[in-house]
């Protein structure tokens, strides 16, 4: 806080939207600086992204991968962070408005809102297969899947069981790859021995892109190892399909019918309607064309980060990943610290760490520089990674061993199916954070 | 599940309602039995009530006290477990009625569908007050803690700002007790540092009963030494008075108007509704009056137990604790294999294993045999029990780690708000498991 006895002047502001990996690590950045910090994000709790899909497959409870920002945050004392929906930003003001009505206004903006599902023009089938974005997403698709389950426990019919054991996956990225591989996983491995009336191996978990290979970022061998390997498991992968028809039995892809209880979404995203707020200059899909140094063009006071911008490093564009978000956070932070000492801002530089995305235990696929690697390598690699990401993130030892514990043992610690899953944000929503770390 | 080709007659049908402590007991007890089970419950999930107010509170997440029901039992072969709603008993047929129209038979019923918060004729105020039975209350009460903390660091008004930082508890039982002494603890140390606009210690924490004393099913000493470890810990307590009328700002009672932004409700349940779709004669709460050996009058063939049931034990009335749940499940299916040997049935005998609350770390009282424990010597005893019986539950020494962990370090690891957060079940809607454990 500002002392307000203080006779020296206040120290400038610094307002940043959002708390994902971009707003998190922007703010972090600013721990030690001459200025005083504002974190607004309508949710509580920063998520660790790249483990979301295993609370939605049932693997870790929601508080293992998410805290509280202002938790996080504590240790600051030059930062506030507030729970509130920030819905206007007036840039001629230099002002951000809250739903509540109350505005905050700023010498320095950093808008990092992220990117919530898409549909592309079919927002009709996001009831019928959810995305997952937030841990409301995880804990709605983690109740559908149990639930899938359940029912089919009760279906005396052995169409209908069939169709209830089956569950369509939407888009063969990082978030699909991984969907489908622990819903293979949890059916063959975890349920067995629960069920009376039907053998949980036999469910049918049917990955769809309507591209020709899975991971389409991923370099083309990585793609069909990919593909080997989820075969390999039982999950059944259909590539050049795209999917012009959902419904609450089943999906239509590449023309054929594919029967299917339970269908989830993993196809695309769009960016926080806040960057067309701004008034700045769009790509195609709506993210903002920032400037070399990230700041909005016109607008050097502004700042976006993360998924909603569309920025390029050494000329090229920088991919919608986790480490995307977090360096071009901090880059944001820090050349605000710049100019407060009179000196220029300098081009953003992205510098690739590696993508991964694990299909199953001991199944993964990694790039780092220019080496490839799958199967148990990779997945050693993404483990190692995460653990001791997540250590640092959480500083909880406890879940590590809750995740290795459940990884030995083939169970899973969070099969709670709530009565009432949380509603799934609405459309038109800005996501917190940006894409699953490390992937492509 | 029954071979469809022997030539052997179908086992024996029992079916059990309710997957709290009473049903789960008795389809356990059952295990070698040559019966065929089938337990239905309308949650996956059997909770283990003593530690709801932990996840409440925040201090633990809701897989670390809920486990799948069909997980639990998936060694007993003879047991099917349902996912669904019973809606109606046909004691003449003996057959229930799922929700969705479906029957199932039986040769022997255990009704164990417990109780639900009862607000003594004011329903309206139960989205004012939520009460504390499921999962899905724990969320809620969290989400709606947190979020008084949220609210009152944007609040600028002292005024407001001090009503949302107050919290008034309604109901001095162990429930009341238990959330009031953990709320005052995640306030006091916790939150501290978290917040910029105010200091979380100076939260107000009201526990209201309408009797005498706290804990009325306590010895006198006890319930003084409870009042007196609340108080040093800056709870205050208000009894004699009455609760007369509840709003979003507040509390009426003993005449006397309480400014709080958060109201829960700890002050009573009314037995599941199924107690009289049995046609049984209920006791004033709406408890069936069942027979000394747990059957129901003129139905030999329908048990009911936990605390659906007026039970006697020695003449006594047996309380409405977990102990009495688990033994007077086992009871029923004890007396059900009994019969099947030819033998009549035995009266219920409650073993009085002791009661017990905790006020907060290092504090507790206790009651055991004849004996009072107050203090650390009361929480050490709760603790060791609680320890041993959910290490016996889950068989998970993480979620004694977890739980361990985040005591001594004073954190609590589940703080994350749901933006949505499950609605609370209806008013009439039978809960699912007996009374918070070992308490009176």
């Amino acid at each position: 806080m500002v002392p307000a006895d203080s006779g020296a002047p206040a120290p400038p502001r610094v307002v940043i939207l959002g708390g994902g990996f971009g707003g998190l690590y922007a703010a972090k950045e600013l721990a030690h600086a001459p200025v005083h910090v504002t974190l607004i994000d309508r949710r509580n709790h920063h998520v660790f992204q790249p483990l979301l899909y295993q609370v939605a497959t049932a693997g870790l409870s929601e508080p293992d991968i998410a805290a509280p920002i202002r938790h996080v945050l504590r240790h600051q004392s030059n930062t506030t962070v507030l729970l509130a929906d920030v819905i206007a930003i007036d840039p001629a003001r230099r002002t951000v408005r809250l739903a509540e009505g109350e505005e905050i206004g700023y010498d320095s903006l950093i808008v990092a809102t992220g990117a919530t599902h898409a549909y592309f023009g079919h927002d009709e089938w996001e009831p019928l297969a959810p995305g997952l974005k937030t841990i409301e997403d995880a804990l709605l698709m983690r109740s559908k899947m149990l639930l899938a389950f359940e029912t089919a426990e009760r279906e005396p019919d052995p169409e209908r069981r069939g169709r209830e054991l089956t569950f369509a996956i939407v888009g063969g990225g990082p978030t699909g790859v991984e969907l489908a591989g622990a819903i293979r996983e949890i059916a063959q491995r975890t349920m067995t021995g629960d069920f009376r009336n039907f053998d949980p191996a036999r469910t049918r978990v049917v990955l769809i892109d309507a591209g020709p290979r899975l991971l389409a970022a991923y370099p083309p061998d990585l793609s069909q190892r990919t593909r080997e390997m989820l075969e390999q498991r039982g999950v059944e992968v259909i590539t050049d399909a795209l999917v012009t028809a959902i419904d609450t039995n089943g999906v239509t892809a590449g023309g054929k019918r594919i029967e299917a209880g339970t269908i989830f979404w993993a196809a695309g995203v769009k960016p926080s309607p806040l960057g067309r707020a701004l008034g700045a200059p769009l790509d195609r899909t709506g993210r903002v064309l920032v400037e070399p140094d990230l700041t909005v063009p016109g607008h050097p006071d502004i700042f976006v980060v993360g998924d909603l911008a569309a920025m390029k490093s050494k000329g090229e564009w920088v991919p919608g990943v986790a480490q995307g978000a977090i360096q071009s956070g901090k880059h944001a932070a820090r050349m605000i610290v710049r100019r407060l000492h009179g000196k220029p801002t300098e081009p953003f530089r992205f510098k690739d760490l590696g993508i991964m995305a694990t299909i199953g235990r001991k199944a993964a696929v990694a790039v780092v520089g220019r080496r490839h690697f799958w199967g148990f390598p990779a997945w050693f690699l993404w483990l190692s990674i995460h653990i001791v990401w997540l250590i640092g993130f959480r500083n909880r030892l406890v879940v590590l061993l809750d995740w290795l514990w459940a990884y030995l043992r083939y169970q899973s610690s969070a099969r709670v199916i709530l009565t009432e899953p949380p509603a799934p944000a609405a459309p038109a929503e800005p996501a917190k954070s940006a894409e699953p770390a490390l992937r492509g």
